[in-house]
Order: C-alpha cells, then structure tokens, then sequence
C-alpha cells in the first residue's frame, strides 16, 4: 500500500504539470500574436514546451505500463494524456503557420482567438484540478469550456467573413484560412479534454 | 425497479428524439439548397434545431448523471449521444457556409449531395430505432449508411474534378470545395453513428 | 475449446493480413509517384487494394459477432481494424487526389514523402506482429512509427514553405498543399494504429 498510493497521486500531478504546460504554451502564444518581433523565436520557445510536454505524456504512458492500480481507468488516463497533448499540438501549428506562412503581423482577428485560448485553457486548469477529489464543481468551469469553444466559433465564422470580403488575394486567404482555422481548433481541443473530464467525473462519481 | 425502467427507456426516447431532429435538419438545408432565397432565414432555422439538439445531449449527459443502471455502457451512451451531436453540427456548418461565403445559389452538386444527406439520415435514423430491441434488422441499415457514404464520396470526388476544370476564380474555388467537403463530412458523421450502433449490439447481442 | 482457438488465432492472421495489404498499397503509391506513367491505372490498383481491405474490415467485424470468447478485448479489435482501415483510406485518397487533380508530375517533396510512407507502414507492420505473443519488442517499433511521423511533419512543413514561395499560381497552391497534406495523414493514421498497440499491449501485459 505504501508503494501504492504515491504512485496513484504521480497521474494527477502529472496531469496537472501538462495543463501548467499548456497554459505556459498559451501565454507564450498569446505574446507572439500581441508582439511579432522576433517571431521565429518566440515560435521557437513554444516548441520546446510542446517536447516537455512530449517528455510528460511519455511518462504517463511509461507509468501505465509500470503501475499496478491506477486511480482511474487506465484507458481514461491514456485517454486524458493523449487529448491534453493534443491542444499543445495545436498551440505549436498556430504559431508554426503563423512563421511558416512568413505573415508581416498577425491581426486584430488572431489577438482576439488568442485571448479566447489564454481563457479557454484557464479554465481547462481548473476542471483538471477537479479530477482529484472529483470535485462536483468541475461542471462549472465544463460550461464554461463550452461558452468558449463557442465563442471562438463565432470568432472564426467573424473572421472569414471579413477576410473573403477584404482581402482579394488568394494566396492571402489561403494563409489566414487556415490560420484562423488553427488556433479555433486549440479550443476544440480543450473542448476534447472538458469531455474526457466529464465522462471520468461521470463514471467516478 | 419501478423507477428504474422508466429511466433506462428514456435513454432511447431520447436517441430516436435527437435522430428526428437530424432529420429536421436535414430536410431544413435540402430545402435551402433547392430553394435559396430567404437563406439566411433558412439558415437560422437549421441553427435554432441545432440548439435544440444541444439540449437533447445536455439531457443525456445529466442523466446519465442520475442514473443508477442503464440499459447500455455508460461509454456507448455517451458516444452514441456526442455522434449524433456531430451530424447536427455538420449539418449547421454546411448551410453556415453557404450563407458566410455569400455564394449566389447552390450549385446542382450541392443539390445532389442534399439528396444524399436526406437519405442517409433516414436510414440512420431506421438503424438508431434497432437499438431498443438489438433488432438483427439493424445490419441492413449500416449497410445501407455505409453504402451511402460511398455515393457522397464519389460526389465529392466528381464536384471537385468539375470545379478545378471550370472555375478559374480561386477565391470560388477556396469557398466551393469547403462548402462540398462539408457536406460530405455530414455523411461521414452518419457513418460514425452507424459504427457505435455496430458496437454497442455486437457488444449486446 | 478446439473450436475456439483457431477461431482466436485467426483475429491475428487478419490483422497481420490487412498490414500487408497496406504495405502493398505503400508501394504502389511509391511506384505512382515514382513514375507518373500511366497514373490513373495506377491508382486504380491502389483502389483495388483499398476494396480488398474493406472486404477484411468487414470480415473482421464479422468475426467479432460469431466468435464467444476473443483474444483481445472486442473493442480493441474493433479499435484496431478500423484504424487500420483508415491507413489504407488516406493511401487510397493521396493516390486519387493525384489523379483527380490531373498534376503534371509528382514533385520532389512527394517523393520523398512517399519514401517514408514506405518506411513507417513497414514498422507498423512489425508493431502488428508483436501482438500475437505481446512481444515487449512492440515499443522499438512505436517508438520508431512517431520518429517517421515526426519526419513527415518536418517534410510537410519545409514542402509547404516552399510552396508558397515558389508557386504564384493559387489553383495550384490549393492542390498541392491538400496533396501534400494528404500523404502526411498517412503517417498521422499509423500513428494512431502505433497507439492502440501500444493500449493494447499496455492493458494485456
């Protein structure tokens, strides 16, 4: 029992280490598309907290293999840190298309998605911090990852409106397209994790 | 057990309420796609349907909050419901994008595809109605929904070999090809739904 | 218990069947590529191939249905067929998407793309063969299949870089970049068949 219990704690914890992680890949996002200087590094520092988080899901997964009860389902925990992983994935492509796409500055379009995702994955935190004691209270901030994934649908629908009726250069709305597309499906992808969280709470409970 | 039954039968009440709402919509964007004017209008209907079935999910996640046993897994409930969620959604995104893009009127590939979407829906909803007694009846209706979406396949297929040959705006040609793939996705959806059925009555049976 | 144990085995055979099926369509993609000759013939194999697989999806499946007691858990060989059908669907679709959008020649970046589809369908294979004895070799290989994955990601990146720097022409912006986006999925679907092997595994051993 004494080997047991701290092990079980590690996959919270570890859990928690990847939403501090992407909250961290978020602010760093968020500071790319507000200031553009320096682009290519700022990308850059968002990738190397995408490969710590490689390093976490790869942990978790290794603690699968190596721990006999597990505090959760097992297929929840791979299940929590694949989709967790997924919105770092995401959060790294906006900022990679955004340096690959050689765009001269991000516009008021991308600041507004970026603010949505500083929320967004915010609040993602506080539901992950729920699963440890299955705190009812978890329902709140789900709601809430919700309203926001919505919201940043409405964004994105706001946006390519804007940009077939402005910018009359193909290539251009190519580009931002997929730009906008991208950072609306790191929200999408917190959204995964909010539903994961739901159906352990669910389960659990 | 008095309360009990009422509850498990609830569950698939409430599947076949959510697959007439697809069906609702399905015959709400066929209609927009046969007759374009008052789109937005139309468009909006789809959306307020689309809320609707929103609802329906919400219900089904709560109570298999409340539940105690349920006539089903936990996990095939819950997927069954956000699968069904996903065919709304599509179906909404498609007469989304027709209205955002600002597109003059459908053209007769979008018409086609609506055709499509109207009958796979209705098969759909015919294999969602074999669940509340596993009826073996089921295996001609995936059939039929997997048929389908090969017919929306090659559609897509042949819309964009047309586009590419005809359309030499780019801009239309960025807004043409979603608005098919769209639509195509819907049936993909269909798909998915008709892959739970498959599983939960293999599961049963 | 005679009945049941060649029945078991057979789930194996299969998978290891449709592994070869996809390295088979790997190469005939490599030798569309390759040599652009006779194209739609060409790709017309590669859909031949594709209805071979879906003929031992469903046989699968349908083996699920007939067969009491399973070596795996049924979800897992359901999670496990489909995933590897969807390898084959995203080689089948980069083929037609080739022939569809009637290119000139395949380019370099395509190339080199389908040289790693070679090598990665061929690691999967080997994942594939460590299941029927659990073989703890499976984690050389997955590790392997997410460094090819890794690769093609890089590959695509530096592909679309250069597309956009060097292709005025916005049609063929649109056509290439889905091309090119098409081949990487290939390698993003092994991926995800590495990580129900490796689910798999983690949950049986």
């Amino acid at each position: 029992m004494w080997r047991l219990i701290p092990r079980e704690v590690r996959f919270f914890d570890q859990f928690e280490q990847q939403s501090a992680n992407i909250k961290k890949a978020a602010r760093l996002l968020h500071e790319l598309i507000h200031d553009f200087a320096d682009a290519r590094a700022k990308a850059y520092a968002i990738t190397t907290v995408e490969h710590d988080g490689d390093q976490i899901t790869h942990n978790i997964v290794k603690q699968l293999n190596t721990t006999f009860i597990t505090p959760l389902d097992r297929e929840d925990i791979y299940a929590l840190a694949t989709r967790l992983d997924d919105v770092l994935d995401y959060i790294e492509a906006s900022a990679e298309r955004l340096v690959v796409y050689r765009v001269k500055a991000p516009t008021s379009a991308c600041r507004a998605m970026a603010d949505v995702i500083i929320r967004i994955t915010d609040v993602t935190d506080s539901a992950i911090k729920c699963l440890r004691t299955l705190d009812p209270g978890y329902h709140v901030h789900i709601m809430e990852v919700n309203r926001l994934e919505n919201e940043a649908d409405a964004l994105l629908r706001d946006s390519l409106v804007a940009l077939f009726e402005e910018q009359a250069d193909p290539i251009e709305v190519i580009k931002w397209k997929e730009i906008y597309e991208t950072l609306e499906v790191v929200t999408d992808r917190c959204e995964d994790v909010a539903n994961v969280i739901e159906g352990i709470i669910l389960k659990m409970a």
